[in-house]
């Protein structure tokens, strides 16, 4: 669920770059929702959270009776420049054979979209060498650049991954009921550290976690690699776009964007991990509104999730102590959404079978 | 996830009128399935409670690849005379409503069972009066006696509402991958506070609850009332038969059965809120090795439900502040658990993908 943000410009100058135009919620639909949950067949109040959930995704979506179908995650893959600095366990090559494998279908993420009837969707935004998967190709660049050297990208790439974000979900997602923001990028928790810590202004130490399950030493060459590319870009916290620039990632970029259409859609866009919040954080720089149109999904256990969370005004909906990404937490929560607005729209009235409340 | 119990007596007095034999869990196939999450194409350990959770179900039904399908909700109803004390804000005509809203699909535990894929069984176990529902019949008696007069039943129907779980699982769920434990009816977290007290020894007061929302002068008035009813039943702790007749109903007996028929056949079961808290605390009293095979579903608004979840070993799986009953958390949580076993068998290994795991 998500509160109203802290008196940001919706009309920032990114924004005018961007072009984004995102409706307010519809608080009748809320109200509406809400009287029709008061008068169903239960005690009031006794669906507890499912009953909030329901509401609030009717005012998104601009209808007393919800739905998050079809739902869909869209996993942005990319590659970064950083992850030569050593900060992964992993070798970038992994983010290739990781695209291969959900589009093959034996990723994590296909198991738990399957398992809770959602679509999987998976965009190449620029992973290194010549992916042979058969992924949705919005490709920006092979991989961005070090950020440790400089910039990791042009503004105009900057700006082309929000673009291509935004027409991911005008050419593919147009009619979802719920979007969830999956990735998949060795390096990524290391651009959405650094991303978070430009935006919130917050230590780099406190929002560094173990990414892929690295150890203390990595994490230490983690931290200092993430203060040295601050150091050697110095991100405006002021211009979203400066911050993707200096420190950011295409698939990071491309969810901005997914975030940003979907809003404009009254579609629900839930986000998943630390890299989707590092999105999120973004998004709402360029346009304030866009958190009207967040729900949470699960806690991860990247110590960057929490702040970014309650920066947000975002509760998670789960809490397994995961750390995949993928939009694995995402997929998750949409299950428990739907629960909610099923719940709400199928249920039979109090009148409907005969018994009065108040006796 | 469930925890050894302490050193309770599995061949307990009340065990031999019943008859249990519950296999202990395959700790091999645990073993098995942990050793495959290792190789999956993920970091280890970043699905979390995830993993966890299917190995604890993979050692509960001997197989390194459990499921949860076809999973079954059985939502037992049953009146109660103790709802003549005015402990409820419903009068006891609901019981039979809800029911029939149960059979015609108009109820919450219908729209989260669709939700999640899980087939939704209702049984009359008892409920007042004529019912024209189209539930099944396992029908003991009119409704219970009122617990402040006397007991709410015979031995012989304490014994004859388990032995009807057991049928029901025999007849209905014997194939399930999973069953969860729904109930109904009014005044039946009176009789599972009174449970709770009797079998933990903890003051009524804290095991009470609002239950279908109640005040304080009705709260006040119920605790008022299981007091009278353990003073003149004075149930003996040793015996759970002994708790089941004196303060328990038809559809707690019938959970009971349930449990133990599920445990016999290694099906998970997952335990709802209160009611389905209080069954479980009296089933392991007949015989421990059932909580090997209680699953937790989500943390009910129930003051009761805390104490019961620590007695039992079990943890939540959702939090929503729900208190509804029917199953509907256990239907929920059945959801989070097929995503666990999903993942965890359809995955591929990173051996597939081709990626080694230190480098």
């Amino acid at each position: 669920m998500s509160e109203d943000a802290d008196g940001i410009d919706g009309d920032s100058d990114a924004n005018s770059e961007i072009g984004v135009e995102i409706p307010p919620l519809d608080e009748a639909a809320r109200e509406q929702a809400r009287g029709r949950q008061d008068g169903l067949a239960k005690p009031p109040g006794s669906l507890g959270r499912l009953e909030t959930m329901a509401a609030e995704i009717a005012a998104m979506q601009a209808t007393p009776e919800p739905t998050v179908d079809p739902a869909v995650i869209t996993t942005l893959a990319a590659d970064h420049g950083v992850a030569r600095e050593g900060v992964s366990a992993y070798p970038q090559a992994v983010t290739t054979a990781m695209v291969e494998t959900v589009a093959d279908g034996g990723a994590a993420i296909n198991a738990i979209c399957a398992a809770n009837d959602v679509d999987s969707i998976v965009v190449d935004m620029g992973v290194a060498g010549e992916p042979e998967a058969d992924a949705l190709d919005y490709r920006i660049d092979d991989g961005t650049a070090n950020m440790v050297e400089g910039p990791a990208m042009s503004r105009r790439d900057a700006r082309a991954a929000i673009t291509a974000g935004q027409e991911i979900v005008a050419d593919h997602a147009a009619d979802a009921g719920m979007i969830g923001l999956g990735e998949m990028g060795i390096g990524n928790t290391t651009a959405s550290a650094a991303i978070t810590a430009a935006l919130t202004g917050r230590p780099v130490d406190e929002v560094t976690g173990y990414g892929t399950g690295i150890d203390e030493e990595t994490r230490a060459r983690k931290i200092d690699t993430i203060e040295r590319a601050l150091a050697a870009t110095e991100p405006d916290p002021e211009d979203p776009l400066d911050v993707l620039r200096c420190v950011g990632g295409f698939e990071i970029g491309g969810l901005v964007g997914v975030a940003l259409a979907a809003a404009e859609r009254r579609i629900p866009v839930v986000v998943d991990g630390v890299i989707a919040g590092a999105a999120a954080l973004l998004a709402r720089e360029i346009d304030s509104q866009v958190t009207d149109y967040l729900l949470g999904s699960h806690a991860s256990t990247e110590p960057a999730h929490e702040i970014q969370l309650a920066a947000l005004g975002l509760m998670p909906c789960v809490d397994y102590e995961m750390g995949l990404g993928e939009g694995t937490g995402a997929a998750l929560a949409i299950g428990v959404y739907r629960s909610a607005c099923r719940v709400h729209t199928e249920m039979a009235t109090l009148d409907e079978i005969g018994v009065e409340l108040d006796e």
